[in-house]
């Protein structure tokens, strides 16, 4: 399970301290629980790890219990977290790997899938789970899938990162492209050979890094002065878009990334006004807006299609439509009013 | 000085407990100590009388320190405030009444007026001013003048209360009606004794409550008992638009009531985008907004012709246009979302 994101899309709720993972933002519970609560069939699943970051580590604790964590000293991205973990266990395992930060509706479809590719896995491909695409989204990327494997199961022909809407448009009409979720199965060690072969860098320091991982109770730490050196990129930069070994299951699921307050938006319970409005705050003659308060009490009056956002440290007024540029205002200030 | 008002229509910035008048909201200082400042000409002036209520008098005493204080203890409307003040001076002293929550770009024009009227105040007409009105608006009351009296004074006619559009464009083509500002000047007898004759039971209540006042230091506490029998109403329904002995003195004066966030944008210096930008806060491709914050950091995106108002209490959102219903968002929260 991967826990290392900071989140800036979501800004004020989100934050260095306290990202997006950590959030309540669909249902009930942070979307980390969520998560940890789709691993619950101890017959498909042994314990958990969950890789995350330093400063991070203490509020994980408490999501996540009975969960083996690997504390990264700093950030570098998903590849090296992924190898960090593939790194702590026994070269024959299976690893599922979740990001910690997306909804599901229904954990169901997800399982299936997963059984159904673990005999692909255990031969030593590297399995990716593709979403059925429900629309020409461009803020996912896409894999194409090529030739049959098994039933149900494919080779990754490509992978197209965020495309424009012509593009998406198209990719919908081959109907042979997915969305990429960045869940993936997998052998530790056929991840780390593609590894070794496509990004020998990041390999050797996430091996050096746990040859010298301090244990600290449930938490091992690795060490710091391999993953200084060490790249900082994605799986898909560093591995997926190059190795031969993929494969991709077709996942028909309720997916959201929720990378954005649009999207949190999508997939809440609206009023008969169209609004979102949570506990303590108000909207008066509104439509369709997103309102959240962790802090001041926030009435909207007379606004549409609004995103306000709020907390004791920072408020945000957007669009829904434009709620994407959320990480500007998470950047530093600047004086440009 | 009448600084009785708790302001609902600046919310989240104006509450129960920080009233309008102790906020900075246009220029340097509290507009409280903006309206003392305009008192300095001790030719003309002795220490000024605030009428206050209870709960503001410590806010208020760091404001006014030369001051004598005439502590509410409960709110009675502007024609109570006035007798308390009336019934605490000797009978020949002319009062010249101020809200303590307007903004004036300029005090000589007033000051001017005010020595103008100084011989017909003496004289014991109750004086108003009337303010030149710049274009037709509805949120204000109107004088209409009558007969000249003297140079540049004038019998009040008829008062208009806040009339519609049609009524205020058709009140500016007279040439004779004025806005009605809530400033006068009287002798304090000449007041009580019309008072008497149109609301005598205020002028009981206040005399009443004034011979049983507790001296506290630079405070005086009238007594409880006798106002809670006072009806509470303003001076302009308890004498002036009974009394035939209101004389009106046209004012040019850039004057406002600063009766919305509105008001305030419009008395703000904008920068290249047409925006009020508080400190801390940030407009990102956004238009003609008004931003403030004493608690988050407030950041808007995309937006246009907003007021966004930020306390570490409450968040208030709502169109430039429609900030007059900013009172709707002050009161109790009900749960019609």
């Amino acid at each position: 399970v991967l826990a290392g994101g900071a989140g800036t899309r979501l800004w004020p709720a989100s934050t260095a301290d306290r990202p997006k993972h950590l959030l309540e933002l669909v249902g009930e519970g942070t979307l980390l629980q969520q998560t940890l609560d789709r691993l619950g069939d101890h017959d498909l699943f042994e314990a958990p790890i969950i890789v995350c970051a330093d400063g991070q580590s203490e509020a994980i604790v408490e999501d996540a219990l009975a969960s083996r964590l690997i504390v990264e000293p700093m950030p570098r991205g998903s590849a090296a977290a992924i190898a960090l973990a593939a790194s702590a266990v026994a070269p024959d395992t299976v690893l599922l790997i979740l990001p910690s930060d997306h909804h599901l509706a229904n954990v169901h479809p997800l399982l299936d899938a997963v059984r159904r590719a673990l005999p692909v896995a255990r031969e030593g491909l590297l399995v990716t789970f593709g979403i059925c695409p429900g629309r020409p989204e461009t803020g996912y990327g896409y894999i194409v899938a090529g030739k049959a494997i098994s039933n149900g199961i494919f080779e990754a022909q490509s992978f197209v990162e965020k495309p424009d809407v012509a593009t998406a448009e198209q990719l919908l009409r081959t109907g042979t492209a997915y969305w990429n979720s960045g869940m993936f199965l997998f052998r530790a060690e056929a991840f780390l050979d593609e590894l070794e072969r496509h990004a020998a860098a990041i390999n050797s320091a996430a091996r050096n890094a746990m040859a010298a991982a301090v244990a600290d109770g449930s938490r091992l730490r690795p060490a710091s002065a391999p993953l200084e050196k060490c790249p900082a990129t994605s799986i898909d930069y560093a591995v997926m878009e190059h190795s031969d070994r993929i494969a991709v299951v077709p996942v028909d699921l309720d997916w959201s990334d929720v990378g954005s307050w649009a999207a949190v938006y999508e997939l809440a319970a609206k009023d008969a006004d169209g609004n979102v409005v949570g506990e303590g705050s108000r909207a008066i003659d509104s439509r369709n807006c997103l309102i959240r308060s962790e802090g001041p009490k926030v009435v909207a009056i007379g606004v549409e299609d609004l995103v306000i956002i709020a907390t004791a440290d920072g408020v945000i007024v957007v669009p829904r439509s434009e709620s994407q540029r959320v990480r500007e205002a998470a950047e530093t200030p600047r004086s440009d009013s």
